[in-house]
């Protein structure tokens, strides 16, 4: 087993990336504080093809020097948009018939390892606040809750890994469907 | 669906913590530059139950107040233990039965979404340093390398969401087993 090079990974070009079709999903960042976990963002869905990233409230936007550490040039391919408000964005989704889900620790909510991912409608995930998570307001609005079991002394996940792994049962679905 | 507070998560003390059954799973860190991953490694291996860590070579210990900002006091809980190079702890692990996975792009690897991970031998995952990866020497002694599909691009995945996407689909298989 080698290691690949660089050359030998099959790395999309930015053009090639703005043409490929992406999975049918939008990430919804609900007032995230770290500039760290929004590189994170960009660079995950980078990864994964991903449709789009909405930026919400306080949420820091590029061009910023902190979020390109992370990202590593993954502003340039992700398509985004920045919206003042998480509510004002769950608004336009659902206008545009993306079934919402926030990913958050609730009563009633649907865990991670028991949901059937398979359907063609567009899928909005909101991830929140690194303290606050997401507003009460936005998962009221939501069409379920997905929790990420955990069975720790802290339960808090960080915001960026919870990112990957929701993301990544998604794609697991598509690929092997 | 209402948000739980955290009196509400069934969160473990450490002392539980401590006594409850592990996942059989060892996350070995090889040189990993960044305090901010070995805290997210420490949180993650919290929310999961995982066995150990081991932190390699160049790679931070606690107690290390910028670990700490990430683990958010979960390096009190998880055990871990220090090697001097990887190959010194992949040698151990080996004399104790563990099976050793890299996770890196490689040729023959196996795509994670193939894997099927029903097994109830130990595991050692190897993560690796965030700009040169996993030692092609350590790769050489491991049973096989792990690779998480990627189609941006970049192919370079944060190493802490990396860590959570493997762990999380080990966690995800025991569940629903």
């Amino acid at each position: 087993m080698q290691k690949l090079k660089n050359k030998e990974l099959k790395r999309l070009s930015t053009e090639e990336f703005k043409k490929a079709e992406k999975l049918p999903i939008v990430l919804v960042l609900d007032n995230i504080r770290s500039l760290n976990n929004v590189g994170s963002a960009f660079r995950t869905a980078d990864a994964f093809l991903i449709k789009k990233i909405i930026l919400c409230g306080v949420t820091g936007c590029p061009p910023n020097k902190e979020i390109e550490k992370t990202a590593l040039g993954a502003t340039n391919s992700v398509v985004w948009n920045y919206a003042k408000t998480t509510m004002e964005a769950i608004k336009e989704l659902r206008e545009n018939n993306y079934l919402i889900y926030a990913v958050e620790q609730a009563d009633k909510s649907m865990k991670l390892n028991e949901i059937d991912f398979t359907t063609d409608a567009g899928i909005a995930f909101v991830f929140g606040n690194e303290v606050y998570g997401v507003e009460q307001g936005v998962i009221d609005e939501s069409d379920g809750v997905i929790e990420i079991p955990q069975f720790g002394t802290k339960h808090s996940l960080n915001v960026s890994v919870s990112m990957g792994i929701v993301l990544w049962e998604f794609v697991k679905n598509k690929l092997n469907s």
